[in-house]
């Protein structure tokens, strides 16, 4: 990209990996040349899953351009801050 | 690494994520200069916790090498065939 866009992202969550999917191939299809796939915590299988499903069965010319990993602090409802492990994986044309 | 080494591999399970962290500051301990730490399915977010978890908490000068995601194909009870992303996170020195 040589104008400086911010690509699309994709927040997986609890729904079925294909709901992501199919938000994903929605995105390409709409013109976008990366997808940021996110997920935290127990999401990051299902978000590799997307990922995985979306490059090998639907667009098998993208590829995983970068993988980042990080932590965020949570605080839950007894207000107790967790850490939260989180990853971001960009999909994009190769 | 000049000589070719096999980089000790941490495949992480349904145990507690400390344990697998021990598993990695024993082998950085014993001398390893990096370590593999692989799952797949929904290990997957504990293997990133336990990354998280080392690099953040124990072993600061450590960085994240190289990660690889991937898909294995698993024959279940049923004998059909599914397909279960993988994860490998190499961690090393900086």
């Amino acid at each position: 990209m040589s104008e400086k866009q911010i690509a699309p992202t994709v927040l997986v969550g609890k729904k079925p990996a294909m709901s992501y999917v199919l938000a994903c191939l929605t995105g390409f299809q709409s013109g976008s040349k990366e997808i940021v796939v996110k997920a935290r915590g127990k999401a990051i299988s299902r978000a590799v899953d997307v990922v995985q499903i979306v490059k090998n069965r639907f667009l098998t010319n993208l590829v995983v351009k970068d993988i980042r990993l990080g932590t965020e602090q949570i605080t839950d409802e007894q207000n107790r801050t967790v850490n939260v492990s989180t990853i971001e994986i960009v999909l994009g044309a190769s």
